[in-house]
């Protein structure tokens, strides 16, 4: 049976699976707020409403598509449990999501993470038998590999970051609420990283509002998405350096790809530089600490890379999570 | 005709006047959300419920007062227009009120005041014949008298930062709407200056929660009105050396001491190094940027001067405007 409506080839998921992750999430899931800004009006010449995900419980969106992936686990799986391999926000979610769900979790993540991250992992973690952060050198080992063989040893669901239908249903109902709460809107901003909350807020905004322009906003050093887009296939990049630390993807997903192919409008780049601009426009003018990555949709209208006079605007704010020591730095000094 | 309603003489506000503001500010003055925290509640075992006016218009909540209070200028006043002296958030208050009313504001500001502030202060009065930052050197000149003469001069209406009526009332909102938005509280946490806000929000909450304990915050360096309540009158001490600029005052009011003498519980104290931590939670926990004096009701919670495990409290957040090079090495280095 065919989820488009348009007559192409299935995809991975559509309106029907977000509405049904939506009511999984709900009162487990923050409804984050719609933030407006006089300024950011003015500067644009838009409407612009954005999506406040950097308040959603661990601070992104991630906790949205994890919960919902754990919540779908047959009895079976949530006895023996969840395992996922991140540095970012994605271990975070799972383990917060697992610890609610009350199942173990294993977070493969680099023995050189950041303490903080272990830290904040661990302790949702804390009390439940089973889970566990395992450390891997990530000069010598290879993660996937790693993963696939503590899931297999111990029978752990592995849960991906964004190539799976239930994270990316989960990720759409971002979208979903910033359209229930502010009506129709004529454009969607979205962070491209493996493409998984594109890929959902795609889907359940065009759903919602068929007329809506989705477009993709990614690093310029890291424009895979765009490129793949211009190939008609998955291209595969170098790690890319920038400062947007969850949109560092290489490809986007088998699953997440055919959505951006049909759904999206067009990708956008912008700058390290400009996502500095933008973090400083949200905390003088909006009061938000908002992280790198979480800056890159916002920029692309702010800084221009995108323009929309007239029309109402939907920009996710896509996660606040972020060193304090390197924020301050980008505050006060630039990419110095 | 007593306004206090247990014998006492009339204090300069009642809960009448606060309900009257807030129909003047119906529209005008954003409702600010309220913020909760997990980790803010887990750390103090209480239910704590943050009134974000570093939201509000121009990023604190002075705009509620100074818009109340040019809103009952009558039409000779409003054609003269508004003086107004001040470094901090009551001239773009009252620049920006003016602006919204439609009259003149002269606003008297220290001569090497921070240009941003001069910036912002220009920018709200720009294409109003009339108004203008009037400079004055605070180390050879008195800005009160400077004042009062240009007030004389030009027929405006001065309103002070504090001591006036409509300026408590109109703070005193917010107390009004964060009791309407989440319900009774057993505690009310208010950051004291000269005293205006912790006025205007003593009367409103307990108008509404007849058993609430409103309870002040000093910085440590300044503590003027707790040594007043303590003597039984107003104390005048040295411009205090604290980061919470907008509680640097040398004594409370006349029109507001008589109401926390009577509406206020007790005033506590944080030090500056307990305000960085603040800020540092507020950044890290809760993704807001909020200004040092914003931070005072906050810290007294967070770090333990007043312990209410159980209880329902209220605090509110009062602004958010801080230079943003200060800001980053507070949040990398602390006081240095």
């Amino acid at each position: 049976m065919s989820r488009t409506g348009d007559g192409g080839p299935p995809l991975a998921i559509g309106p029907a699976d977000i509405e049904a992750a939506a009511a999984r999430l709900q009162g487990v899931a923050h409804r984050t707020p719609v933030l407006t800004s006089a300024s950011a009006d003015a500067r644009t010449g838009a409407r612009v409403y954005f999506k406040a995900e950097h308040l959603q419980r661990m601070g992104a969106f991630k906790f949205r598509g994890a919960f919902n992936a754990l919540a779908r686990f047959t009895p079976a799986q949530r006895e023996r449990g969840v395992i996922a391999y991140s540095s970012g926000n994605h271990a975070q979610a799972i383990a917060l999501a697992a610890r609610l769900l009350d199942m173990p979790s294993v977070i493969v993540m680099p023995h050189d993470s950041p303490p903080p991250k272990l830290a904040a992992t661990r302790a949702y973690q804390q009390g439940r038998p089973g889970s566990e952060v395992v450390l891997y050198d990530r000069y010598t080992e290879d993660r996937e590999a790693l993963g696939a063989r503590l899931a297999a040893e111990r029978g752990m669901t592995l849960i991906p970051p964004y190539d799976h239908p239930d994270v990316m249903a989960g990720q759409g109902t971002a979208a979903l609420e910033l359209i229930e709460d502010v009506g129709p809107l004529d454009l969607l901003l979205v962070c491209v990283g493996g493409g998984g909350l594109i890929a959902g807020c795609a889907v359940a905004a065009q759903a919602l509002c068929p007329g809506i322009a989705v477009v993709g906003v990614e690093p310029e050093a890291g424009d895979d998405t765009r490129q793949s887009l211009a190939r008609g296939e998955i291209v595969h990049i170098a790690t890319p350096q920038t400062i947007a630390d969850g949109a560092q993807t290489q490809h986007s997903g088998r699953l997440t790809f055919p959505v951006i192919q049909r759904r999206v409008r067009e990708i956008v780049t912008v700058s390290d530089a400009q996502l500095v601009a933008t973090m400083r426009f949200f905390a003088q003018r909006m009061k938000q600490v908002v992280e790198p990555t979480g800056c890159l949709a916002a920029a692309a209208l702010l800084e221009g890379a995108v323009r929309a006079p007239g029309q109402r605007v939907g920009v996710i704010v896509s996660g606040g999570n972020v060193d304090p020591a390197r924020y301050a730095a980008w505050l006060a000094d630039g990419l110095g």
